[in-house]
């Protein structure tokens, strides 16, 4: 098999109009990099539909893979999902799953801007969001990702070892309020004595609320489970 | 007039690699949106010179500028000046201008590795280099820039006051506690009765606070002006 290839679409007239430094395309390239996939192309686009869906079809077209990054949230501004639909001639709808994780999560407070963001790609598989549960989704070749670089990342450390290894990767989040430098000790030992599991800490403020996100990932159930145990002891 | 558009080319495999952090598309953005030149799309290439010829082809065909970073000194793998003049079909040769700066400069320290620096395409005017002489071009409606950030952003310094620019874009920020998707559809709506201005929404957590960023951006004071004062009663 030939190495795998990458492209990059960054979806944002925040970053084109200088009023924001995008700091994803750093560590998507990193994590590639790592990962022995060659990350060809970026572009940054414009919330423009025609430039996103040319971009999308000809840098999935292209390429191995395709990451984009923004326009995800339930704003007006935030069209990537349907822009991705349409170039991949998809209907664009409510996912039930996405639609149930949503309804969930915000129970009363939930609204249709909420709610918009459970509409994806009709056939497109879901990409967890432990920080704040609004997914992401691939579609064939090409993962769409949120904007904010604290979800992006957990987005990014979730999809790409199943890309270099074909083997799914399990995940599970253990959710605290505890600081993360007041357990760093701790943790540090827990993934030493762990070593076949990858475990990720997402401090985050988000909904006016501080969480601490622990990421348990790997490919053996148990080794998982194991390290999940070890940190709920360690945080409850 | 209409208002002119730019593209930003960012050549350079250190990028796409995640060796390096880029610094250059966010100087550019901030100088041609207060020059009031729109910039709607950028891109980052390979040192690969089929990539390099196509991209600046198809920018500087699509926009009224296109900026190039990178890839213009004296080693092997910098190729930018060659696929410009490929892609503008234009002899790549020694420049007289260009030749005699880079000699009097390093007077006994120069080499072939130097003089290349000197080559640039036939019919080029020269972009000065205060920081390290070694000269920027222009080329029809494209600006070929250093990719180290000190002497890109003198260069552009240098360009940008000289280029027909637009009117002004003005940009305002309404910031609040606000959740944005508890405001969405009220958004939307004043988006939708001010098209003229662009209105994003952008949430952010720094220092431990959340905030919602409101920006509206528009070429008219009095417009803006309206879209502010409406945002402002929705989050205030």
């Amino acid at each position: 098999m030939q190495n795998p290839t990458a492209a990059v679409l960054i979806i944002g007239s925040e970053i084109l109009s200088g009023r924001t430094q995008d700091k994803n395309l750093n560590y998507i390239a990193k994590s590639l990099s790592d990962a022995g996939i060659k990350l060809v192309e970026a572009r940054v686009v414009d919330d423009i539909e025609d430039h996103i869906v040319d971009a999308v079809r000809t840098l999935s077209g292209n390429y191995t893979y395709l990451f984009t990054t923004g326009g995800i949230g339930g704003t007006h501004d935030d069209i990537t999902a349907e822009c991705v639909a349409k170039a991949f001639h998809k209907k664009h709808d409510f996912n039930a799953e996405a639609l149930k994780l949503l309804e969930d999560y915000y129970g009363d407070r939930i609204n249709d801007a909420r709610r918009r963001m459970a509409m994806i790609p009709e056939g497109a598989t879901l990409i967890p969001n432990p920080v704040s549960v609004a997914p992401g989704f691939r579609i064939e070749n090409t993962f769409v990702l949120a904007g904010v670089p604290a979800i992006m990342q957990v987005m990014v450390d979730y999809i790409v070892p199943m890309l270099a290894t074909g083997t799914p990767i399990i995940q599970e989040t253990i959710i605290s309020q505890i600081l993360e430098n007041d357990i760093a000790k701790e943790l540090a030992d827990i993934q030493k004595n762990n070593p076949d599991v990858n475990i990720g800490s997402y401090p985050s403020f988000y909904q006016g609320k501080y969480n601490l996100s622990l990421v348990v990932r790997g490919r053996d159930k148990d080794k998982v489970a194991k390290a999940v145990d070890e940190i709920k002891d360690l945080t409850q």
